[in-house]
């Protein structure tokens, strides 16, 4: 859908014309905020939110996603997660629309003693670094989650790491940056670069639209010798009425594999999600939804009678460090805003925040910094 | 949609009006037949086609259907399948649609000792009544079908028990009804009695078709005292272009869980089926999925990396005797064609043969009157 008028005069021009190419969660809350800031924006994507943002399950997990050494990330995400509320609020505010932002907490189970002598090796790790973590048995786990499977043998309680619903969030963003001026270009488009420097975009119908800026928010699709797809399968189940099996978000070790359940208000259960490093690819396969089900159903075995409402792959954008690549690369007028990997959802806030600052001539915060696309290009030249 | 102008004047109240209400595969070849007939045919169906006539696999497996005891099935099953090459001709004819019929037989294998003891049985049994079976080890089933699990340690080779797809035959028939001048009005509706007679349907809407005969197709809606819903799930897996994964229908014991492979030439392989006695519901839930991917994946293991496409479930019109209903009732001017249970494809022409011989007032075959709604009448006055 094409507005049918030009935005607001007063945000013309003021700051530069602005492509941004990639509507999921990123690119819009980029386009969002970078019209706030008084820039003419555009955003060319031929299915707004039909990509990753469309199959992720919204965990605000900074906590739960760390893994081993990736301190950057932690510091990255603790931001963001600090943040969260706010965006939340600010983007209820504009549009008018609920996001499905819920501060519940996760309960990190194990199901057999292999995976509770790891959960324990977690729990350590995430402690030393200060993170608030709380080590349960098996028995106050089932306290706080009755429907867990009596096999679950202990667990660690998360209470800062939430969720919110990414289809809600991203509705409500769309909403939010149509009401504040973003056009919308539905159409594939490709970052057109002239002497070293990115001029506009090129779209499917040949014609191109010029900005001063490119802000590329292609996800998996960004390629750019980085950002690598990492597949991902998903479900979504539904709950009965009243009936809510969980009440916040588990995730399990299953005998040494992951699994997730994300409960929402209005009745969903998010089963995901596998990882799988097989380029773009986005069918389902027969495999995947078997191994899902049946560590879910480990968990808690009420999963069996739930029904199965949908199934979906698509693909994260991986990045070799797995922090994001945000900020100026190689080629002038390019904004890079992808490579965020399992974190999408948590940081299109900051990143849209970064993109609007830097998009300005400001310095970004030491988070985002370190998420420059440059460090590859330091990496590459010490080799 | 409802076609602008009547039936041709030829075929006009020749010999009376009938609505046929619901317009699966059995009331669609009653429209059709009925109409070929001289009857001026009004089919009844919101939805037609969207029935457990669009769940349905599509085997044509009198034998492997068979279960003890039940001889007047086993006839009626075996004129069906003697017939079906030629009304499947006959539509394709009518229509110039395909109708995916296939002989490629049915390849039974077990995959434990247990499994191999009983299908070992289940063969006895069917060659003691005369249908051709051939007993096969492991490695002869492999040889025929080179994926299956190392593990299947022997089987039955039935090379009478073909295919066909339900979707397109629906697609088929339902042109070939059209062009013959059935008339079909896209709405709920429901027999209206008058002084114990059949006198038309009355429609959602709340208007009356009147009718000198109503022919009642509503599969597991029928009611009627008798009939009852038998839930079946179903998935529909995507095999790569090229490489067929089976050759021919593949049924399995799978540590005494049945489960069945259906392989179409268009790449589709359909999976089922549960059968869950739990009254009319169409929700599909995770534990079945889950089931008969284990189930499959345990037969043949290359299922696992298939593209899973589809999860359907829908209600099987089952009867106390697992024989159909065909013919008149308690209920003048009303004919039942329901209770098909498991084998509403193989059975659909049969059945709207019959039907439209006892429209005109003619006598069935005795494999059909063995069906006739009023055997239960009987059973119900002896009791």
């Amino acid at each position: 859908m094409v507005p049918s008028g030009d935005p607001p005069a007063a945000q013309r021009a003021a700051r530069g014309d602005v492509v941004v190419l990639g509507g999921g969660l990123v690119g819009a809350a980029c386009a969002w905020r970078l019209t706030q800031r008084g820039h003419r924006v555009a955003l060319v994507d031929p299915d707004p939110g039909g990509g990753s943002s469309r199959a992720a399950a919204g965990m605000l997990a900074p906590v739960n996603e760390l893994r081993t050494g990736e301190d950057d990330l932690l510091a990255l995400c603790l931001l963001a997660a600090a943040g969260f509320a706010d965006f939340a609020a600010a983007v209820t505010s504009t549009s008018g629309l609920p996001t499905g932002y819920r501060e519940c907490g996760t309960l990190a189970v194990a199901l057999d003693a292999g995976d509770r002598a790891r959960l324990s090796q977690i729990r350590s790790a995430q402690q030393s670094l200060g993170l608030e973590v709380e080590g349960l048995t098996g028995r106050e786990c089932r306290v706080l989650e009755p429907l867990l499977d009596p096999g679950v043998c202990g667990g660690s309680l998360i209470r800062h790491d939430h969720q919110v619903d990414p289809r809600e969030l991203f509705s409500a963003l769309w909403t939010a940056g149509q009401r504040a001026g973003v056009e919308h270009v539905p159409q594939l488009g490709e970052v057109l670069v002239q002497d070293g420097c990115a001029t506009g975009v090129r779209l499917a119908d040949g014609t191109v639209r010029r900005a001063d800026l490119v802000v590329l928010a292609t996800g998996a699709a960004a390629g750019q010798g980085r950002v690598r797809p990492v597949k991902g399968q998903i479900l979504r189940l539904r709950m009965p009425k009243g009936e809510h099996v969980l009440q916040r978000t588990v995730r399990g070790l299953v005998r040494d594999r992951e699994v997730y359940l994300v409960p929402r208000e209005n009745g969903e259960l998010v089963v995901g999600a596998t990882s799988e490093d097989r380029g773009f690819d986005e069918r389902v396969t027969a495999g995947a939804v078997y191994e899902l089900l049946r560590d879910a159903q480990a968990l808690v075995p009420a999963v069996t009678e739930l029904e199965l409402v949908e199934t979906m792959a698509r693909c994260r954008p991986g990045s070799p460090d797995n922090l994001p690549l945000i900020g100026f690369g190689e080629v002038e007028g390019l904004l890079l805003a992808t490579g965020h990997h399992r974190n999408g959802v948590l940081l299109a806030a900051v990143t849209a925040e970064a993109v609007a600052t830097l998009a300005s001539g400001g310095t970004p915060s030491p988070e985002i910094a370190a998420c420059s696309p440059k460090r590859f290009q330091k990496a590459a030249e010490g080799e």
